[in-house]
């Protein structure tokens, strides 16, 4: 049984659509409609970093979304730990404990710059999670699934996989710090059909849907660097926007500042999402890699 | 003779586009083309606030593009003066002292959340900034124009109110810290023909050209708070993107969180800008207006 949820906004604190999300909910409750869709449910609210929020910024020392690893959590804090650090524990403590979780399911909720539509990140491929992507996919043809296993669920850094499950709903394209209705829709539309498909999981009433498509994530590809680590290209004008599409061998995919373009050169195509990402340009990754398989 | 021009980005540390073209043209200068079309141009390039830049924000402590008032350029700086407000000062000695300059044009480059493509904002209306207006428009028709004369030019707490003269160069949609090849090129193409004026100026070899459109801006639109100063609304979706198009009475503006439409409840058409603007959004603005004139 799934019963105890966790649906969490404002892990980053300028990610707006989850943040409303949450607010929403918590000042006007589930209408009798979703309460009675969800009413095998205990489904708890909770805004993850409130000094982030305050601040109108990501995160206020360090990024929360990578302090749940089991060592991070298991570390003693003292006056030099980060503020995101703190609170991770404090959350783990709430939520989990990771690895021995009292939360049957945390959803975590983002958003990003990067043209990703209605995205469900979820990071193991067992028979849960298959048909939950399966759900998602059939309730919401219009979703993306994309797959991070490429490490054991319990060495994520991830707030979510304080849970004893663990995905992300993940929309875009919006700006850090504005609010679109169309993503503040689909962000809302998706975690509802996550909490249909819990619901239908408790009650038996889970049908059998097709296979579905999933990106399942590849590597992080870097801007272009000189001698001196400064950039010498952008995304091209063919590329962005064009998240989950395929990238195929001697497509462009960087446009120089001197106006040649740069080609996709391994031998096959690839599925680049995170497309010119604002939180990951100080890394200088310009998108991350999926093959494309059916689950 | 508009002899002496500074070209600034990075006003906000946050706005990839001016900045990358500042760090383009001081690593690799004109191109050779350039420079004869700039013959007659001496032009400075600047990164106005680069402890933003490091920090991957739009200001440190205060908004720099509100600092250059005279009576703030006036007061004494001590301890407790934001770091904006004393580096204000240093940038005034540089290129002003505002009111008795000696940059005859500073060109201040910024980029919006905003759909608002290139757009130029003059904060006059006289002889020389109508035919910059008429140039720019016949040079580059997908060029909008924004007239920001609510109260006289010295009065402005804009950076480029410290140059005889001060433009600024405004392009959206990109997101903070984002850079979009479209929104790139765009801003560099405005950048050129603005100087392209410049030298056309100097040189007595302007053309009569037609009367163009422009915006002249109105006021701010806050967003529809509840008694707590919560919001109850977000930008309607008919809305969102189409900045500077006309807004018609009894078309939807906001919609509420409950699903319902707020609409433009005004006598007459206005042409919103900045909408969505996610600068804005924590003083909860959610667009600005303008009306439509012919310079």
């Amino acid at each position: 049984m799934i019963n105890k949820i966790a649906l969490v906004g404002g892990t980053h604190g300028n990610e707006t659509s989850g943040i409303q999300l949450i607010h929403n909910w918590q000042s006007s409750g589930f209408s009798d409609e979703l309460a009675s869709r969800f009413s095998s449910l205990d489904v708890s609210l909770t805004i993850a970093n409130p000094d982030a929020l305050s601040a109108h910024v990501r995160f206020v020392e360090e990024d929360l979304n990578r302090q749940f690893t089991l060592e991070g959590l298991d570390k003693p804090s003292n006056e030099s730990t980060a503020k995101e650090a703190k609170l991770a524990k404090q959350l783990n403590q709430k939520f989990g404990p990771k690895g021995d979780s009292g939360t049957d399911l945390v959803i975590d909720i983002h958003n990003t710059t990067s043209n990703m539509g209605a995205t469900l990140i979820i990071l193991e491929a067992d028979d849960f999670h298959v048909q939950l992507a399966r759900f998602v996919k059939h309730n919401m043809p219009e979703a993306n699934i994309l797959l991070e296993d490429e490490k054991p669920y319990l060495e994520h850094g991830y707030l979510c996989t304080m849970g004893k499950r663990g995905v992300m709903i993940e929309v875009g394209g919006q700006p850090q710090g504005v609010l679109r209705e169309d993503v503040y829709l689909l962000t809302q539309t998706m975690a509802e059909v996550i909490l249909d498909f819990c619901q239908a999981y408790n009650t038996d009433s889970l049908e059998q849907y097709p296979e579905c498509e999933v990106f399942r994530l590849g590597e992080n590809i870097k801007f272009p660097l000189n001698e001196q680590g400064k950039r010498t290209a952008m995304i091209h004008h063919a590329l962005q926007d064009n998240d989950f599409a395929p990238l195929i061998p001697g497509a462009p995919m960087f446009r120089t500042f001197d106006g040649k373009d740069i080609e996709w050169q391994e031998a096959q195509e690839t599925y680049p999402h995170f497309i010119n990402e604002a939180a990951y340009h100080k890394l200088d990754v310009a998108f991350a890699t999926a093959t494309r398989i059916m689950l």
